[in-house]
């Protein structure tokens, strides 16, 4: 098993073991029943003592990840929803760089009634008609889009349509300086893998994205998680964490922070980017939500404020128009997009040319009507949500108000139990978003997400009571 | 500037670095004016001693890669096709983890009038009339596919037409064993970024597919090339390659190979299925070419033979229905696959739902018709263009007859200056692929690669016709 320790990391080696090998295991890398290698066999491949490797496995033990017994070795407990393991046995032992996927594991859902897991706009809010009909005139009329690979950096009238878009929103560039990727999630990859390494620092906000976490961690890099308040990141905190650890890069989803909700202020936004000045480092500033505040428009994005290029400005349209088509737009300038662009290439030879076309004419034209009726919409799902949360749920739990975005983040009872929760709702056809998959370690986390706009609004009042009352069954008979 | 130095690698440190630094240039990664780091500064960097890199740079002004000068350091050279540097200050010194990009560089045109470099079929060639007609009715009767992320391993009914796609060519899984990408290229990537890092050891063909060495580069791999005959790769020489350094992975292209055109007999394909066997490793087989022969159907692939799940096999449907839609399939079992899922998801939270439905009924009933119609428009092609060789080639010349595929493997005479020849051919509107980039290192190859599909057929002879004369041309002028 391949792991990769820090050895001047801030976490102890026992400790880094411990929680790569739970990571793998709580995200269903590793499979109940699956054979821990031996102590002395993952001592040496690790080269570290066997005394590590002992207090890792021990500490394993004891949180309930694997089982061991003298004589047979060690074994990954058995778990709820796991399917059976079919692997030919060489390839248990074939060692990958994969050390988590809790986007693999808590997203891939085939059917559920009411799935509050997965931050998305239900079908009937979204511009489904006008970009179908787009896309069906541009097969009848331009078929040879569909023979094309079109450019690596995307389509050229998409990056124009985008930099008109950018810059209505203060961010002022060219259109060579923007690439189209297939979602925001392929932007921080592409961003991971040609500027992220092994030990390379990357600070996060406490919580952050489940995907963008996953990849950090693919890439071996060592991840900080920054304390937050109501205000987005503690920039105060950040600045003397990177004091001790300068960063290679800042990962940052500033305005409706996902999962939080919170708002970083233009005052921690200032300071941000001085940081990352002082440092010569870059930040990811993610940024699906910040057309979907309910109230206020959100301070200026980093990126507008960005004079020297340390920005790298992802603006997801994928959620908003039509995940489906999995259009994004990545910002950056230099040598910085050039080498994101070449890593792209690399990765798929670009975007499909035809879903890039078909968004085209409604980003153009129609797009910020739409965004004004969308945020009514999920403005009135957030207050219908949120008065349900009032109404109904049990003592004890918080929730954020956020402003903007698409989800509530819920703050538990100490101990609330969430694996046995997560277990209780799916087999009532709920599904959420585990908190602690929002943080690198596998610490137990309080909080929970709930998206309130991937279902009619009819399903999610039904849903979200449905689940509020399981809740109240839930932490009853966990207090007896 | 970060390079991964393999200290027990086959190449001298020197070599190394230069080689690397080198393809940093060609792929135009290094912009011609940058600065390199100091002697100083790089040998302090990499933990290696300044003979070490003064080797290296030595090496590289040799070669007219860089120019140095006591007291002001060395520079990339000035060379044709790059575009201005307009980087911040910082970014040139923002380490990256990008060693080559030879993808990105050769095959980024917008516009030649003579596309030879990119392996691909013109449009009139392509079903675009009934998937774009697919397509059509999808937008307009299941709009809400458009709203779908869809299954991370791509859509099941994608899968199960695939499935029995492959059952026809003898390769029996089930849809649960096979995995939706955005092109070939992209399956490539996720294995790669899941089972090759640093130092470990890759097997490819000599030569072997320009985008395929980029991804492994970008993986830190230690990468051997093995010799080929017109039976493809010499897997007896593999076999002792083997014994100095086990593979962690053997990628190979069997049939109508990227880019010589050879096939690989059944006999070696047996044997790098048994080679595999022994060391525990995986085979990578990418076949996008196994449909498209001429006269007699290729030898069984080798993921046919293959029943301890040592094969990941990649068929692309992109090249030959709809390169615009990036269609492939991944062909694995057991917690390989599962891997690779969980990689997938991280990259891009999958494929677009989309352009999966709208090649899906036409791969189902109407591909193979369509494939026999192709076969016969190609060979027609490779003979136009094998006559235009015969009657136009300069002395010296060669070039292989291949059975199946869309391209031409040139060979030219010794010293033949493929940069200025490439240089001249884009100045009459032609590109072709300069046979180094097949290569990992930088040592000049005397090959080219011509695709003869890419064009009308009018307009592929008088390419030709005109890229020969511009060939003799060039050659008379060298060996004066």
């Amino acid at each position: 098993m391949r792991i990769d320790l820090l050895r001047s990391g801030t976490k102890s080696l026992p400790q880094q073991i411990s929680e790569t090998i739970a990571q793998r295991i709580t995200s269903g890398l590793l499979q109940p029943g699956s054979k821990l290698p031996s102590v002395r066999v993952l001592a040496s491949s690790l080269k570290v003592s066997q005394v590590t490797v002992s207090k890792a496995y021990a500490d394993l033990e004891t949180r309930g990840h694997i089982l061991c017994s003298q004589g047979k070795g060690c074994y990954v407990a058995e778990r709820q929803r796991n399917s059976p393991d079919t692997s030919a046995g060489w390839q248990d032992g074939y060692d990958d760089y994969l050390p988590r996927a809790q986007l693999w594991r808590n997203f891939n859902y085939s059917e559920v009634k009411y799935p509050f897991h997965l931050a998305a706009i239900h079908s009937s809010l979204l511009p489904l008609e006008p970009i179908g009909a787009t896309m069906a005139a541009l097969v009848q009329e331009q078929p040879e889009l569909m023979a094309s690979y079109g450019n690596f950096q995307g389509d050229q009238e998409l990056r124009e349509v985008m930099r008109r878009h950018l810059q209505s929103r203060g961010i002022s560039l060219s259109s060579n300086d923007l690439m189209i990727t297939s979602g925001s999630q392929q932007g921080i990859d592409l961003v991971a893998r040609t500027f992220v390494g092994p030990g390379d620092t990357v600070y996060l906000e406490a919580p952050s994205y489940t995907g963008a976490i996953d990849v950090f961690a693919g890439r071996g890099a060592e991840m900080i998680f920054v304390p937050m308040d109501e205000h987005g990141m503690r920039v105060d905190k950040l600045t003397a964490m990177c004091d001790r650890r300068p960063p290679k890069l800042i990962y940052t989803n500033p305005t409706f922070q996902n999962p939080s909700g919170a708002t970083m202020s233009i005052a921690r936004r200032q300071r941000l980017l001085e940081l990352a000045r002082s440092y010569r480092c870059l930040i990811v500033e993610d940024d699906p939500f910040s057309d979907l505040y309910f109230h206020q428009p959100p301070p200026p994005s980093i990126k507008s404020m960005d004079a020297a290029g340390h920005v790298v400005y992802m603006k997801s349209f994928s959620k908003v128009l039509a995940p489906g088509c999995r259009i994004a737009c990545v910002a950056a300038e230099g040598n910085i997009l050039s080498r994101l662009i070449a890593a792209k290439s690399s990765s798929d030879l670009g975007s499909p040319l035809l879903t890039q076309r078909a968004v085209l004419p409604f980003i153009d034209r129609r797009y910020e009507a739409y965004a004004a009726k969308l945020r009514t919409a999920l403005r009135l799902r957030k207050e219908a949500a949120t008065m349900l949360l009032k109404q109904y749920a049990p003592a004890g739990v918080s929730w954020t108000l956020p402003e903007g975005g698409l989800n509530l983040w819920l703050q538990l009872p100490e101990s609330p139990g969430i694996g046995k929760l997560h277990a209780l709702a799916e087999q009532e056809g709920i599904s959420f978003l585990p908190g602690d998959v929002c943080y690198a370690g596998d610490t137990p986390s309080r909080h929970i997400r709930l998206c309130y706009s991937q279902l009619t609004h009819e399903e999610m009042e039904r849903g979200l009571k449905q689940f509020l009352h399981l809740l109240e069954r839930h932490l009853r008979s966990i207090c007896r």
